[in-house]
């Protein structure tokens, strides 16, 4: 086996690893879940020193958890369609059988033992939770050790960076993330990772409510594995409370080709290269050339008025979780002194130099841009957009002594607007700079997962050349 | 000082402990906030004995914070109007000082060390934050030891009982308490507090954001209090996430008396027993007295329409709510076998048998309510009820071997509809039956919490004829 990562990176020649084809070799008894398991541990193996992609692993919770599932499958009984599936949990998610450190040297040790709603699910479902991956510390910018699988050289974005370069080393097949602003779609651009944020709400996210736009959401290989995860999770626990959550088939959603699309500039247009943007204009070209109708800023005063309230978008999403979180980071440093970074120590100072009305304010701006977007929704199927402002950049760590680099996860501004929406996003690797991934993101309204999803499974058979 | 109960309570001549009136005397250096404080704890070691409202204090912290506000008195330079006033604070959130342990075994000397959204920013006011008040376990049915300040014999009601309990005996002027089903408003009713059950979202829950209907709310010994530590809370910490929180003035609305009132049967109208039911009426009669103009529902479409979505309200918000706890539950009963009482674990019992849909059908079925109960507002000003079906209903225990008795600390089927209307409530002590207190409730539409607390004010200053 060739654990070693193509370069350069092409959607055309990347295979994932994947799951769903694995699930009529387990019911024909060609293969089962331990085994896959062990395929799995041996490129964990082999990759892992230079990926960093996680934190601890239960591997002896694993093989019992995949044996029990290998009996299912024998004697015909599976849980679901995930049943035997190996996956890894973000570390901000509680698992009653690993710690939860969040990235943060404060909660170094934390072990409350219990599991967080979706692992609940996951477990239910038969999945196999094989360990907790790499977080930026507290889901926010500052980094952890993990590695782009594909280039050791870039980072592999954040704050998801352990789910996305898992998925991409081909560890596992899939993995849990969660975004609040771009933590899943990002390093899923960066790393070739197909990925659902799914609708605000949609997957319960247990005790994680402390914000008013995060997301549990999936990495995967392919659009099937992504899906599965995500309709098992919320078949079982549902969506937030309050909530519907993730509605849809219990299978994948069947490829289909849009009728329209948008085209969602951001405030992260200006910031594309030539090459990024070149490779944008090849997916648009290539809808078009399929049928599908596009529709730019430029065409429609709709898309235009939609547009321009994502002004600001980037500062809006940082303020109103900064203000959530401050209370939280605020005890954490009192507890822990030296327990959190100076990067996450900034965003404590800049939200306590804010009032509950400039919170409110911002509120009323967020409803605006909501309300923009479902204007356009008459006119088009979904956005496109990439899904980061080009490939991964480059990262080689803070010098001691400087001040700290911007951005070291790489840049969400391409992300920032689902968020503040509450709108359902895929990202798939349609295209590649550089050598490198750079996703394209699909957003619905909110509550079109499915629909979405559909969408991103027709343009990934479709516009990837050589795909089988 | 006579700490015992005036048997029976009379609304005209229960004095409740006050704390605006003191703030003319602290500025003046006539009181002190240590002075307020230390007859505070004379009361307490009076009355705890029996009344048993506090699960621990930190006495010595609170000295420390008395004593700096009566130094911040004596420079003229107060944090706020609760500046110095002594609070307890209901054992569901945490405080950095003392343990939270939920009244439940499985969080025995829990203490995380962290202080509650709502509990900072009572500090940043100055507020000298005593203690924490017993609780019923995790907020449900299972009661404390708590017993009811004015007739041992009768349960405070729940789930926050020693909040309640503490305020009527005058152990300190205004408590926190939570509200899922009825954990403000009954206990205020059977305990003749003033109470805020405050608009969804109007303060922040802080960590406590698991389901979808809870409220963090005040107890206290008159409606500007009341007002007071709301509104310092909610101008420091604001609501939950996403949510615009409490709005109103900076010091207690002025009394105002209102057009019109419904009355609100809900499905407890059945259980009021004859007395009650004429206590609510001469209420009633003395405001067509003042001019207000009264509506019930044979009067008018509207409101015998919203009424009728009112059916199985109980059952909604037990629902919602089982769901929406169930996986935190599970996770303790799993962790600690013996540490969830049996009457969480058949709430435990009834959410597993639900699916995300039945969940779903249930949110829908809220929904409708709102909408009912939007439709009344052109009609009147708010709507009025009992706050309790009677005075608090006498409580001796299980009987070991015998099934357990329903409903401990009372029926919160007065309470459920607020509840899930998301609507803010003030509940007023206008009544005594058999000797007890027995509140009234005053219901706005969300976000009206402060022409709310107007109204409470008016009638509180309208229809107690000897309150001076």
């Amino acid at each position: 086996m060739n654990d070693a990562p193509a370069t350069p990176y092409s959607p055309a020649t990347f295979r994932a690893l994947t799951f769903h084809d694995l699930v009529p070799r387990f019911a024909a008894g060609q293969d089962t879940p331990r085994a896959l398991l062990e395929r799995c541990l041996e490129t964990i193996a082999a990759r892992e020193p230079v990926v960093q992609a996680w934190v601890c692993m239960n591997e002896a919770g694993a093989r019992a958890a995949a044996d029990d599932s290998t009996a299912r499958w024998r004697d015909n009984r599976p849980l679901s369609l995930i049943d035997g599936m190996p996956i890894g949990i973000k570390d901000l998610l509680e698992t009653r059988d690993m710690p939860t450190q969040m990235g943060c040297d404060a909660y170094r040790g934390n072990f409350p033992k219990r599991d967080n709603a979706a692992v609940w699910a996951l477990r239910q479902a038969g999945a196999v939770v094989l360990g907790k991956t790499v977080t930026t510390e507290l889901g926010g910018s500052h980094p952890g050790p993990t590695t782009h699988p594909f280039d050791a050289r870039h980072t592999p974005g954040g704050s998801s960076s352990g789910s996305a370069a898992a998925v991409a080393a081909r560890m596992v097949p899939t993995t849990i993330g969660t975004q609040v602003g771009g933590s899943i779609i990002r390093p899923a651009s960066y790393c070739g990772n197909v990925a659902l944020k799914p609708s605000q709400g949609g997957i319960n996210r247990g005790e994680r409510q402390a914000t008013s736009m995060s997301t549990h959401g999936v990495h995967a290989g392919c659009v099937e594995d992504m899906w599965q995860v995500a309709i098992e999770i919320a078949r079982r626990a549902g969506g937030d409370p309050g909530r519907p959550g993730l509605i849809g088939p219990p299978t994948p959603p069947t490829p289909r080709r849009p009728m329209a699309l948008g085209v969602m500039e951001t405030e992260g247009w200006p910031l594309l290269d030539e090459a990024s943007r070149a490779a944008f204009e090849q997916v648009v070209e290539a809808l078009r050339a399929q049928g599908v109708l596009v529709i730019r800023r430029a065409d429609h005063a709709l898309i235009e008025g939609f547009e321009r309230t994502l002004d600001g978008a980037q500062a809006l999403t940082s303020g109103i979780t900064g203000w959530e979180n401050h209370w939280s980071f605020r005890s954490i440093m009192a507890l822990h002194p030296d327990g959190l970074s100076a990067r996450s120590q900034a965003v404590v100072a800049m939200a306590e130099r804010m009032t509950p009305d400039d919170y409110r304010q911002l509120l009323l701006q967020r409803e605006e841009m909501r309300r923009r977007h479902e204007a356009t929704a008459p006119l088009i199927d979904a956005l496109i957009a990439p899904a980061s402002p080009g490939p991964a950049p480059l990262w080689s760590g803070d010098v001691p002594g400087q001040p700290l680099k911007a951005r070291p996860t790489g840049d969400a501004v391409f992300n920032t607007p689902s968020s503040a929406l509450g709108a359902p996003v895929v990202t798939a690797p349609l295209t590649a700079v550089r050598g490198l991934p750079m996703g394209i993101q699909i957003m619905g309204q909110p509550q079109s997962d499915a629909a979405v999803t559909a969408i991103a499974a027709w343009m990934m058979q479709t516009l990837i050349p050589a795909a089988a």
